[in-house]
């Protein structure tokens, strides 16, 4: 195994231990998780991450340390349906991997709560981060009396009732661009900007497996660490009638996450989709 | 703890130690589970299954030994979302019970992995098994070409291009009262009656949680023992081009568990719903 540094702005990988110089390929990968048995996405020294999962993967396919880079860094027990990852590949001394070939090797390599759903060659350019115009994060309520049977693991159970018209006048006030301050984990906020772009907030009542279920679709251009639990947390004392819409405003103006409310639960959070 | 008898006839309980008589109430419960973690519904001596589960959390409640009666006995690790299960529950000597205290205490003493939906007041003349009409069976197929992660304990994972009109094609000659003996488990099917009415078979493919799914429902008077299992099983041989949809009539009318295909996954398999 040698190591390798990337220059993304030349698209050529130089090995360290040589003046070789070699052409590498761009992957971008679709990637869903139940992130139920993993400490998040980020690598972490001596904890199960999905980051950690995938690399250790394209370690065993490529022979080399390959750094990958994401769209989003989901919290411990934050599901994924529509990951993207990317990653530098060279392509040598390995012979050349077909997208397909390469899905079925990582899908063989990873914990099973990982499914590689797509591999694509993309353009040397291509960054999972920073080529995203927007994200979609999907919140599951279970609204029925008794808990969720098929939904039990990727939803929150909220058997009180709610008043959804008011979570969504209340959603309102969090449309446009702001400083979401008030909704970030207090110690990411620090001397760091705040502001985003959210897109739109929906809430939609369906049934699921024959389990009711309120989803808030979330779109933004990007999302502060915890903001959409603590958006999520926010709105849901206003369905349940504690606070009034209105509120929302006075927590996003405050910005300080002391006002706003409590984390809604991660396990009840999937990053959806990804728009570039 | 005291040994009851009851008489469906007369509604009533005889108590063996005297000649005491006092009144019951029969109740029926809506029941969903994940069938994973349990040996089945029937109560096994040293086994968990769910039957056990509710008879003990039922003798914990009223102190007495109570049968109860299910609407259909499934397999090791078939799921159910509205099994339904009667019980005749002395009044006397513990405190009648609202159905609602009954549904809570029921939750509490059973499995995470058992919801008591429902807990209804019935006439003492229902019995789940005997009063049910019809049975509803739902059969996930995930079809996506990568597995599941939603869906994974719920789903039969088959990611080989389906003919799905071949299979309703197929499916057209199980309808009606036919001699199932083909699509009973073998050893289940001596010396007992083996025609059943299959009143309807749909194929309907949709998306549950952005996972693309091939769901089967089929709805009958009753079922054999693995019944729904081996059509399914039967008409994947079809979807998949290994046989053709006529092939279906000379398997039920060879009588014989050899001719039909294997056994679809338990964990496909969710008893959906009974109609009184």
């Amino acid at each position: 195994m040698e190591s390798i540094v990337g220059d993304e702005a030349v698209g050529r990988l130089t090995s360290l231990d040589s003046e070789e110089v070699y052409s590498f390929q761009n992957y971008a990968l679709t990637v869903a998780y139940n992130g139920a048995p993993f400490c998040g996405f980020a690598r972490q020294p001596g904890q199960k991450t999905v980051q950690g999962e995938l690399e250790q993967a394209l370690r065993t396919v490529f022979g080399s340390e390959i750094a990958t880079v994401c769209a989003g860094r989901t919290d411990a027990g934050v599901h994924a349906r529509g990951q993207v990852v990317n990653f530098l590949a060279p392509l040598q001394p390995t012979k050349p991997k077909t997208c397909d070939s390469l899905r079925r090797s990582l899908n063989a390599l990873t914990d099973d709560a990982i499914v590689i759903r797509e591999v694509r060659e993309v353009s040397e350019d291509f960054s999972a981060r920073f080529s995203a115009q927007a994200r979609e994060y999907r919140y599951f309520i279970a609204t029925d009396p008794t808990p969720p049977l098929f939904l039990r693991d990727f939803s929150w159970f909220m058997p009180k009732p709610l008043n959804v018209d008011a979570m969504r006048q209340a959603s309102a006030h969090l449309i446009g661009e702001h400083d979401f301050k008030s909704f970030c984990m207090a110690v990411s906020a620090v001397d760091k900007p705040t502001c985003r772009y959210v897109e739109s907030i929906t809430f939609e009542q369906s049934t699921i497996m024959g389990e009711s279920v309120l989803v808030m679709t979330i779109v933004g251009n990007a999302f502060l660490h915890s903001m959409v639990r603590t958006i999520m947390g926010t709105l849901m004392m206003v369905g349940r009638g504690l606070r009034e819409p209105e509120w929302v405003l006075d927590v996003l103006l405050a910005k300080d996450r002391c006002a706003a409310g409590e984390n809604a639960p991660a396990q009840g959070l999937v990053f959806w989709d990804v728009r570039y």
